[in-house]
């Protein structure tokens, strides 16, 4: 393995592709657009979703589990959702391969499915088929269901964990008596998954809704987070929609109220995906590797013996041993690297590389002073401290650390959010400082369609709580009565 | 919801399918053979998922996620894999949906895919084709990875959780330097296997190995747990595979040794599904529902009032909370039924229906004698105990509730293996004592397919340390050195 990547101010891309494989997180398939995910990635995801299952689960949702395909006919119930999703889906049209004369293996065409199924690229339609079986009257209701699952869209240009043709996530779908308990809904998930982002990734976010260009297919209103990365690219990470009585009027989902009357259910649905692990490497990592916040760390502390004879290396082992008891009953994990067939250097470039948040180095002399070496990978800082409370000055770095790279990632979020009034401004600024734009707009598609079109900008949300304000649009000049945030984006 | 279900002696089938669905585990969905798993049926998923998820990192596996589609030509790279799986695979051809000159949406011909991609059936070919470029050294063995994912077998005829055409499951794919290491492996997973049902499922099982007909597609020898379910009918409960080198050779994944030597890899695989589910089911529950093992319970207590006036409940409830923080320092899960809609006896039908462990409740004779009343779900027995000490008294109640089940089913299943010396007799038991029978087999495929053919039974294993034993086959009456388990099966 080489460990060495490109400096990520030479080539943002390469670094980031580098850093991924080299770091062990994925790797490209034969399959076109699909990823591995390999186990120290995975790791990672794993803690993701345990962190986000519970906070599910605390707001009162459950876990199920819907079908992978969808009939075409659902797939089409609902105009522009069928519309948003029909040209990039995979299509199952056979259940059957045969050997052909030459002994070859080849699709059956005697098994050819009467209808087509779509691998779900999301699952609207399949699950509000099945609603409609269990919602008579507002007793069903509110229906609060998640799913962890895999998804197909058959994207044309793909990126390891950013945009997959196959990519994991969970989506919620719940339905609701009133448009309001529906929208009260759709802004529970965002905040949970915008305090998620803040208190795990480490990742401050924009609330805000999207414009009607950039709603998901079928949703009234779509809310989302969006962060910016060390580029200065935006990305999304995690939306939460409102979906109006949509889908319950394509299904024909209907309950009878508490007054005997009979109508639409409300619906949401929100979700969040693997996406999120390139948020998390993107935002973060440096020329050295990846930089993990502790709470996702799949190991959150190493230590490295550094000895020269055998009965040195048996005082240290001693040592960790306690050590690492002491660090478990915190609930905090830690992996001892003895191995003989790596110097000590190489072990400190590996787990640079690998994003672990803390080292301990360990002596011979260390034992002699009762000290260690502990080196932070956020700030790249060393210090010699004293054996004696080591696990409380550990538990609490650690803290210190998830803080610090959270408020450094803050702190650049806020240094790239710039005003801008004037349309060559921003032409400017999107290629010299890109960012977050915060601009006004005139409020049409048309405008906001001719801006993506000349930029490759996107309005990336109209943020939640927005200070109104006049302004006259950047490309149009017509009245603005609030500013939105633009950014180009991956 | 209409409680009453068809009893398990008049229609076993019949029983089984209402119960699945009137207790809210699963339904069928609205697409051939897929189900869709409810809230109720997943919670138990998850807490089996956690439990076997603990025992394989535990002996050192961990989890990776590997692409939902297969090239077709990678499937066709192992001979017996691609015969035994071609038959039921559910095949991608296109990648894209378009309107028609009609306006319909159907599929755009001109997006088919050069070549078709299999929905993953099981993962043995797309992860060997992976670990080519993870194995090169012995260094880098074994490699213990497990992955949680969908699988589809496009089975003909399904049913709720035992046969579907989409499933949940596990699947551990493992690379060993020698073919004794990937034996113990798989022998090791097997045990962890038999070791969850025995203890989470309380089902028993008989260890054993597959006869050549029964074996994996592409394993040298496929390892079993056989469960036996109320009605005499065999159910294979989850199986390991050891094989052999078959899929490196295949994808050509060799290591160089430690003397140097270049070989090829030693491989296993092992898997359970949401078929486990099933065997749950159908092992323990009886005609009023659901039989849960108090350690997969979603809800293992439920408190249910018996109040004439608001005052009671006051003082009934200010109880229950007091219990439900006693129970939960215990990691006891407890549900308070204060529904005002629901009279007493119709919610203790809906938890019996449900299989709750134990059912509390309160009356306001209770509360002025410190008692309250207990019902276990597994005996259907009932007693009167003091408040003083409740939760000691339910935390043991629910160990000797687990113990119970998995007692009750041990002794049906030893009470049903039956050693059989003739062919007529072997015939005339299937019929009117069906259960595992004991028989001498002559271990030629022909025999075993013709007793296949005529009985409708079939070889279940070879039981693991079978004792040997001089005897004639019950077919051919040629020479045999031990029995072998027959059943008819799921």
């Amino acid at each position: 393995m080489s460990i060495s990547i490109i400096s990520k101010d030479e080539d943002y891309s390469q670094w980031f592709n580098e850093l991924v494989i080299k770091s062990d997180l994925a790797e490209h398939s034969a399959v076109r657009g699909c990823m591995v995910i390999k186990p120290y990635g995975y790791s990672i995801w794993e803690k993701m979703q345990a962190a986000l299952d519970k906070m599910f689960k605390d707001t009162g949702h459950s876990n199920a589990y819907f079908p992978l395909f969808i009939p075409k006919s659902f797939f089409s119930k609902e105009a522009s959702h069928v519309e948003g999703f029909a040209k990039e889906c995979a299509v199952v049209t056979h259940y059957r391969l045969k050997n052909d004369a030459e002994g070859n293996i080849v699709v059956d065409e005697e098994a050819k499915l009467e209808e087509e199924l779509i691998v779900r690229p999301t699952s609207e339609t399949i699950i509000w088929n099945t609603y409609r079986g269990w919602i008579q009257s507002y007793r069903d209701l509110p229906l609060l269901i998640n799913q962890w699952a895999n998804v197909v869209r058959w994207e044309m240009r793909t990126r390891l964990f950013l945009r997959t043709t196959e990519f994991l996530w969970q989506e919620g779908h719940t339905a609701h008596a009133t448009a309001e308990e529906a929208i009260a809904e759709t802004e529970q998930m965002l905040d949970v998954y915008a305090d998620f982002a803040e208190n795990w990734l480490a990742l401050p976010v924009v609330k805000g809704k999207k414009t009607a260009n950039e709603r998901f297919a079928g949703a009234l209103d779509t809310y989302c987070i969006e962060a910016l990365m060390q580029d200065g690219k935006a990305l999304q990470a995690g939306t939460s929609h409102f979906l109006g009585q949509n889908f319950a009027k394509a299904f024909d989902v209907k309950f009878t109220s508490k007054e005997g009357k009979l109508d639409y259910v409300w619906a949401t649905s929100w979700g969040v995906s693997t996406r999120l692990m390139g948020a998390l490497i993107m935002a973060h990592s440096d020329d050295s590797g990846l930089v993990i916040p502790p709470k996702l760390a799949p190991v959150q502390v190493v230590a490295v013996p550094i000895y020269k004879h055998d009965e040195e290396l048996q005082n240290i082992t001693a040592f960790v041993k306690g050590l690492t008891k002491d660090l478990r009953a915190k609930n905090i994990s830690i992996k001892f690297d003895d191995r003989d067939t790596q110097r000590p250097g190489f072990k400190f470039a590996e787990y640079e590389l690998k994003g672990v948040p803390l080292r301990v180095a360990i002596g011979s002399r260390d034992m002699k002073n009762g000290t260690v070496e502990l080196a932070r990978r956020d700030t790249k800082t060393k210090e010699t401290v004293p054996q004696e409370g080591l696990a409380e000055r550990i538990e609490s770095l650690l803290e210190e650390i998830q803080q610090n790279i959270y408020q450094k990632a803050l702190k650049f979020r806020d240094e790239n959010i710039t005003p801008v009034d004037t349309y060559d401004e921003f032409k400017r600024l999107l290629d010299e400082k890109p960012g977050f734009l915060s601009a006004h707009w005139d409020g049409t598609s048309e405008t906001e369609q001719r801006i993506k079109e000349e930029t490759k900008a996107t309005i990336r949300c109209i943020p939640l709580n927005n200070p109104q304000e006049e302004g006259k649009c950047i490309l149009t000049g017509k009245p603005s009565t609030q500013r939105v945030l633009f950014a180009r984006a991956y």
